[in-house]
């Protein structure tokens, strides 16, 4: 039974997704991933979001573009955390994703994050500082991991010279 | 059997949507009026959206601010044409109202109106327009309506001297 | 004689009303296609909008970028409902385009869709929804159109694995 | 016979439009006022465009508001020099009016003012220096302007004290 | 020891995170609430940061306007997962808020939330999604609140009548 | 002596304002060229600005971008018309150009055109309406100019077929 | 003589600059303010830049609005460091005047400092710490403030409870 | 020791900020640069904003990008001046960067540059105005690098025939 599911609304939005998986790979944390579009499937996706806490699922990651309705329609469904990552669009560069995605009413609230891939990364990191509140071992994996993202930015430094 | 069914996100959308109302009533078309929340309500909504054309429904209005999910929503669930009215946000005035009601995907049409109150107005000829395709008493309530607008742009002019 | 007129501002915006083309064969409906400039053939615009409805036309699709006069200033002239397709231009990826579509006062509504390649495919659809509320041989087209593109990210979430 | 015509989408317009009729009067240049609404007066908006010349006027200033098209759609009419004023809109801010008055093709230039009053206040002066090239009482009175508006500057300076 | 920390960058903030204060109380989450500002107290806030997981806290939001850096910066400090509430700002109406809240690196996230009060109530409600998936009882009254605003929404719909 | 000076901020600009230089060309109408930078080479530009009118020029076109200050400081030394030309920038598409250009206060205007090429033919067309005003030759011109334009629109819709 | 110049471009800027007076005033930083009009008295704004070096000033800080020149026009034309304010404006809110003032392009730097009244105090601030690197008296006066700030900031903090 | 101090907070942040090593270069004004990311290395941050003023700096110079928290973390730490270089960013073109730098509360002032290579170069030669007011050769090396620019704008103005 996985952790967090990785739901997106094209498959096109992979490209950006992967990176989520990445880091979800990186710290150990189990993963489902699937296309679930909610204009095109709705009713799949009001049923994958209705039973996503009795599937065993902490969080759920939801990227999409656009008119990004997939990741606050989820939310509606759900008492579990959903995180949203605004996937670049073509015209208006994801700026159209992140405010359909962030500005949520309130009552349903989507924890948005950056735009693209930096935010892809970032809804991994965000699972596990949720996942890793009541399991130590993500707790730790996270600690290692800031770790070594600040030694890569210092030695980083050394190559300007 | 009302021809037309206007919706909104929220009661507060009322301020905005009552002048769908009086251009309908204007142009003697029927209609329903609901609050149908897609953040608090998923599932009345899509019960709403898939039952629409059943219930003899030929155009459905939606207005919604914000991360406005309404009228792509519903438009996800019916082959009805569905007019989308971005009301005016606190924060962004109403620019991600409309972002998100119109930069829908490939698939699922919303026809997507002006921010506020003209849009709103311009929601309900436009579902005239539509139902006058078939009828030809709305159509020629448009025409009217057309030449009285027409007629008082031209009486306005008389004010400037 | 054809249900849709396709319309657009310049030959360049083809590339993009190419896709209202491509869905309106998929789902049978008739149209004919035609660059009218709305500032290089003022004339001809104002009689093609005010014969649209005499020449049989149901809905008119019309294709604008930057200052986009032409969605609007045919809808000015005719009772048939008017779709807008907001196309990506240089400098401001379609914002001006979409602005200047969508922004209309009340008395004249364009059904605005997305910027781009995704609006211009939504227009067709859009104009099956209309067409669609009185001919059930296009009402089932696009019932056939909504299950096939269900089908198709259906499938498409199996390429993740 | 005026040298000036200001025209106007909307009767209230006007509150905007009265600086150019101010700063008019004080150059003591002539001018006409009119409404004309490109969307509910299209064919009286051809018709004025296009006797606009014959008529004996200079330069046409045309202010509106939203999707701003009567600059626009004037100056696809006339070889008249069109000067376009964007009002100030109610959920935009005017931002849409410039867009729509400022970004047109190839082919038919609008001379845009800033937005609002400043920028009404500004088409009468670029009237006036237009209508100066030909008449020196006008490109007179126009320097003196410029030297009351330095002068009053200047002395605005002293109040800080 | 409370659950969740609730810090602004400025007293002036307080009117906004007032509502995240009361979602919490409504929910039954014990909480803290301070003034950090991360220009004028930056020795505190990293204090603050560094030692928020051992004093217990399960969730951080941080609500800040204009550049808003209180949200990223404690969350450069802490494994805990922060939550960030972007404050109406008065030039940019909370447009730099948001997106120097939710356009973090990668390595850093901040679950950002709408811009104002929507938002602050929106951070309760998710600080509680995070709690209620260790804390049964969190996790009803989630769902209590999910029914209330259900109820409330549906019943506003009467009062169109 | 020529009668359209055409400036521009930096020697990058010429791929822009070239288009400017092609206009005036095909409408015969002499200009001169030159680059004039208002923020190196301020004294030039306050000279160029205010000896304008007595060498002759009957219009000023100033091509700038970013905070393309050179139209509109041209315009604060001149009683000429000076039409400014937004080039397209690196960061910001233009959009900086644009309003710096635009945005002027009242008492000095300038006379803004769309941003990049487009613009740039404008600004030359601009000035032959200006010029046409006082010289029928030109005026012609931009008759048959505008006629070709429509031919070359008319002409292009038959490729479609 | 003293140390820094305020200057501004209409004296409507003085409720914005007036909180750069305040701040000097309280760091004990002599100053002179002026309106200068880069738009109504080019001549006057540079011959103040040009003699600002000589004339013993330090720094000059520049408040405008709209398509602000000034601060850009006075970098041009001397070596003292410039710091620009964005006043904010009527329509944009002072995004107009944000990209004017700090999109200057390789060679003129501008200091652009927050739009409106932080903004102002900001560039006081700033200048301040210019000076205080020859001036230990303003070095101290400085750290001071910053206590100062750092404390009240502490202390409001306790108005929560 | 070194005057001038260039921080980034990413090693791909250089590609931008090469463009001040180079100007500093150019005007002989000695720097030290290194990566310090605000969020992987907030203490080492803090850590040199604290003893940054006793290191000998006397400007700090700091590019980032997105979420640029970077620039006004060191000035909420140091009595020095700050500037700050907004990198572009991937998605926002940088608007995002310029906000989170410029829009800092009153206080802690950063003093922005344009986006990008320009701002890059422009940080440099504002350290260089500061570093001129209490070192005449600096001051000396600033007048020449301004004759040079201009000589070069004249110059390429000859390349227009």
């Amino acid at each position: 039974m996985a952790e967090v599911a990785i739901v997106m609304g094209s498959i096109s939005d992979w490209t950006t997704m992967v990176f989520t998986a990445n880091i979800l790979d990186e710290l150990k944390i189990t993963y489902d991933k699937k296309v679930i579009s909610a204009h095109r499937m709705p009713a799949e996706m009001s049923e994958f979001a209705m039973s996503a806490e009795e599937n065993g699922y902490k969080v759920i990651i939801a990227g999409a573009g656009g008119a990004a309705h997939l990741p606050g329609m989820i939310a509606s469904s759900t008492s579990l955390p959903v995180v949203g990552v605004p996937v670049q669009s073509h015209a208006l560069s994801g700026m159209d994703s992140l405010l359909s995605i962030v500005q949520m009413p309130a009552g349903t609230p989507v924890a948005t994050m950056a735009i693209g891939k930096a935010g892809a990364t970032n809804a991994g990191i965000f699972a596990a500082k949720i996942c890793g509140l009541y399991n130590s071992k993500i707790n730790d994996a996270l600690k290692v991991y800031q770790l070594q993202i600040r030694q890569k930015s210092l030695e980083s430094s050394d190559l300007l010279d």
